[in-house]
């Protein structure tokens, strides 16, 4: 499987740790956002993804997934050893209500290419404040509800999706300067889930096309 | 059950497709989002979820769920026919793919919430045009891909999360005149779909709580 990739977006981040978690190997292939206007928006990788979004997963066969939690679901589907999604009904929605709060409620608010639109219409906006308000809101929200239900990780003993949204999330938090103070709960679960070496490979420092500052 | 429903909520829309595909009764309980300083806010609603978000479903047991996607999936593993999702690993992760691309993609970035606040820092900005655009490029994106699995419905001949997802967005793109003559499949799927008595029980105009304009 090849993964196009850039190192720091959050939601490639997703990707790796379930790739790195169920021990799969892949190729890495990396996409700059930033670079030449955003490689992302090259007719070559338009393409592949016509909405020039990383990551997409390229199948052996060919065939492209795109949207992270699309390509998570399917890897969860193929290979499904360590599962990441519990199994009783409920714990099963708990773990859905928590991963689309960060994945539709908070990430698409502070993504890059919205950040982008808002700036050019209200050019005085200082974004990284706008982006610390967004993770914030959806932090406060979020912390009550992984209270209920984390024991080492989010959803109990066993690393799940929502660990794998909630840690790229928190590297972000950190990006922009969240008070993570306030966030007990969210700031152990990340901790003990960069413990494990699967977090560690997928971290954006980790990655051939990580830059230094 | 209980559903905490704003008629024109497209995310509360889709709950309500899937409650009416599956054929489950449930008690109707308007939120209005605009009356008051929007109801969402009060602090009644904000113990059921503090995002101030509809829909929110209130299980028999007291037991809440938040967000559109945790809600569905819990139907689904719940009360399983008809089945919503392709069983195919490769089909059931192309919907997923569709599904977010509406669910992360589009919709929060035309949500009331957001919206007021571009409004905020640029008054001058006008709203509906920023909604038919993030809607168009979404659909750009979504038309070939749905052209490539549709038959009656988005995934083949049986409703899936996709048509419960796309159904409500086109109706959002209608009120934020989207020019829709550039999306066939799209303006194929959303009629298909409508002629069918769930997507007509779940119709914003069909809730107790519609307005006429």
């Amino acid at each position: 499987m090849k993964l196009y990739s850039y190192w720091r977006s959050s939601c490639s981040y997703r990707v790796r740790i379930v790739l790195a978690h169920k021990g799969l190997d892949y190729e890495y292939v990396p996409v700059h956002l930033v670079k030449d206007g955003g490689q992302q928006n090259a007719p070559a990788f338009l393409e592949k993804n016509s909405l020039g979004q990383v990551p997409v997963l390229e199948l052996n066969d060919g065939r492209r997934l795109t949207q992270s939690l699309a390509i998570m679901a399917y890897i969860e589907k193929s290979y499904a050893k360590p599962a990441m999604l519990p199994d009783d009904v409920l714990a099963r929605a708990l773990a859905w209500e928590r991963i689309e709060i960060i994945n539709a409620g908070i990430q698409p608010l502070q993504n890059i290419g919205l950040m982008k639109k808002v700036k050019a219409l209200a050019p005085d906006t200082d974004m990284t404040a706008w982006a610390r308000d967004v993770i914030a809101t959806g932090f406060d929200a979020l912390e009550p509800l992984l209270a209920e239900t984390a024991e080492t990780y989010a959803m109990g003993n066993d690393v799940t999706f929502v660990d794998a949204l909630l840690v790229p999330q928190v590297y972000n938090a950190r990006r922009f300067e969240v008070d993570m103070s306030k966030y007990p709960t969210i700031v152990r679960l990340d901790e003990a889930c960069n413990e494990l070496h699967a977090f560690q490979a997928a971290h954006p420092d980790a990655q051939p096309d990580a830059e230094t500052a």
